[in-house]
Formats: structure tokens, C-alpha cells, sequence
């Protein structure tokens, strides 16, 4: 067993394992948000893009009306 | 040894930091799909903004035509 | 102190998480790279969509007052 009498046993290298994932862990939550931020920002885009495409094809139309008459 | 024969040994708390990084990854994977999906939509709405700003551009200029005659 | 002395001792499976982990951090951080080229992505379509709904709205109304006269 002399691993676990090391200067650096491994009961604390456990810890210190642990630790870190825990701050990966809050790295990944942090992640998580910020994705779900950008997704809602998308859903937005999309929308307003689809809307735009309905007016400018509506204004091409009526351009077009007032062009051949 | 006193650490090994712990009520809750190293051996057991590897088995614990492994499952919680299984975990971790399986969320990691699961960001990186996430991501690629957005990814997606993103590269379509650049297309869809710059089809619009032709298309707005095109009109604007046949309106100033239209106005000018 | 059997579990130090078994073929796969204690101290090499806290390497292989450390490793492991490691691992999972370079992940991370690729996520988060990729996540701010999409964030930077997403700003310029907002600034893009907002500057095409005024020229759409200006077109618009420069229409009606067109089809007025």
C-alpha cells in the first residue's frame, strides 16, 4: 500500500478529481444557458425573417400590379 | 492503509467520480448536437437575410425607377 | 489494502479519470469557442433583420403614398 502513503495519496487526488469535475460540471450549466439564450434569440430571427418575406413578396406584388396598369 | 478501508474507500469513490463523468459527457454530447442544430438554422437564416436584401434592393431600385419617369 | 495491489490499482484509474477528464474539458472548451463564433453569427443577423424591416417599412410606405398621389 504505498500509494496511499504517497506525498500525493490518492484519497487527495480524489479530491482534487472531484473538484474539477465539479467545476466542469458548472462549466457544462453555464453552457446550457447560454445556448438556450441563443436558441430563443433564433426563434425570434425566424420569425421576423418569415414576416419579412411576406411583406417584401406582398410589396413586390402590389409593385407589379401598379406597373401593368 | 487506513484510507482503503474507509467506510467509503477509494475504490468506491473512483466508481462514483466515473459515473458522474459519464454523466458529464452525455451532457457534452448532447450540448454538441444542440449546437449543430443551431448551427443549422443559423446558415439557413443567413441565407434567407441576404435573399431578402436582394430582393428589398431590387424593389427599391424599381421604385426609384418607377418615381424618376 | 487489497484494492491497491489489484491489476488495476487505485492510482491508475484515478490517471485514467484524470485523463478522462481532461479530455472532456478540451471538449468544453471547443463548445464554447464554437458557441461564441454563433453568438457573433447571431448579432449580425439581428443587426441585418432590423436594418431590413426599416428599409421594408420605408418601401412600404413610400408605396402607399405613391398609390395615394
Amino acid at each position: 500500500p504505498q500509494q496511499t502513503e504517497d506525498a500525493f495519496p490518492a484519497s487527495q487526488q480524489i479530491v482534487v478529481l472531484s473538484e474539477s469535475l465539479n467545476a466542469t460540471n458548472v462549466q457544462i450549466q453555464s453552457l446550457q444557458e447560454q445556448y438556450h439564450d441563443l436558441e430563443r434569440t433564433n426563434r425570434l430571427l425566424v420569425a421576423e425573417v418569415l414576416s419579412l418575406q411576406k411583406m417584401v413578396r406582398a410589396q413586390s406584388q402590389a409593385s407589379n400590379e401598379l406597373i401593368s396598369h
